[in-house]
């Protein structure tokens, strides 16, 4: 195994609607003195996602609440509430809170909500990365997700192109020779959580790039395989909703 | 923010009862003419933990399913059973399969388990370390856990030392200066998962170093703070348990 890298993409602008992503990340790596490589993985922040392709509504910005029949609206199925705390399941699959919509690192009175399409998002980025400069990087779309039975929140993949989200080891040996008992790994998240350590809640920084992850993860040639379809537990499979 | 770099540490040996594992990983970082530096974070997997602690147990190798007793035995609660998969939550309090116990990279006729009480065995490792070359670094051990609603593994904390695993946030401006939602990120399962990237199921390597790790996140001083009483939901507060 090789070393990885985890680089925080310094100098990105403020992100409004249109902006173009793809275009923004490859000025940024150039005015970093940085370059692309291939098998690159781009981590893009869901919130500048966002706001790029207008997935923002409005709120009022002096009811703490306001934003609360969005909750509502952009979910289909509520698992639990608790005072103000909604968890529920988005039109995509994720179980999370309050939809995923959040208030942070918006102007007031906006709130963000979730893109309607992240995995789509992410592959419009790399096909915008790659026709720009030519380099085939896979990119992931992240966001702040609670979890059951643990305190704290970790970033995951919510999409993702040219990566495959779950790495399946079936069929691989450990290192006694016997086949492995656990077979899929999500390395999506594993990325999306490693570049949150160099992004932070308060820096501003909404990409990293992680260099050096493993080729076999990469899927470079179709990148037809998002989150959405691999790494969404369905519900008939899930113990817990 | 910085760049982390994440670094797997080759040349462990096979670890055995009473395998002094502060030592061993000296000794690998030497070989590997890699130097530890102050504000490491060595990230190190349960399953060598358990086998120095000899935390085992034996099973048949001719029955996939006799280790079943052993994951009532320790477990204090069933959350959900399924087929042959128990959900459970262990003595320590976390929630996961089987009780943490596996049998990959384990001898046949063997079966691990969690160790007794992994934030100890992270501070033991961490002042072996400390004793051995002065530096301070912080350790986390990791282990491999499923999740509800999202599909594929990833390596969270079970133990650590020297590091906050939750990070607060609380009072910290967003980049519009206004007070974050999202307070606490749970950086010890973030730095976990990175490590995993660059250690894999099938490679046996066991020990990785995180290099770069803000250091606002360590606690060098004190070590008291621990996964156990930081990291775990209480029931109470847990939505699904």
């Amino acid at each position: 195994m090789n070393s990885i890298q985890l680089i925080p993409l310094a100098g990105m602008p403020e992100i409004v609607r249109a902006s173009d992503i793809a275009a923004l990340i490859c000025s940024a790596v150039a005015e970093a003195n940085e370059q692309l490589a291939h098998h690159d993985v781009v981590v893009v922040t869901q919130k500048i996602v966002s706001k790029a392709e207008g997935a923002m509504a409005q709120v009022d910005p002096d009811d703490p609440l306001s934003h609360k029949p969005l909750v509502e609206q952009e979910s289909v199925r509520i698992l639990r509430r608790r005072g103000e705390l909604i968890i529920s399941e988005t039109r995509h699959g994720f179980v999370c809170a309050n939809a995923g919509i959040d208030l942070s690192n918006v102007a007031r009175g906006e709130a963000a909500l979730l893109p309607v399409d992240p995995d789509r998002s992410a592959r419009r980025i790399r096909d915008g990365i790659k026709g720009l400069t030519g380099v085939e990087v896979a990119v992931i779309i992240s966001d702040t997700f609670g979890r059951p039975w643990r305190r704290g929140v970790t970033d995951v993949a919510i999409g993702a192109a040219g990566i495959f989200p779950v790495l399946d080891l079936r069929g691989t040996q450990d290192s006694y020779g016997r086949e492995l008992q656990v077979t899929e790994v999500a390395i999506v998240d594993e990325i999306a959580g490693a570049a949150e350590l160099v992004m932070g809640k308060a820096s501003g920084i909404p990409v990293a790039i992680v260099r050096g992850v493993d080729e076999s993860a990469f899927d470079l040639g179709s990148t037809r395989v998002g989150v959405a379809e691999n790494l969404i537990r369905s519900p008939q499979e899930d113990l817990f909703r």
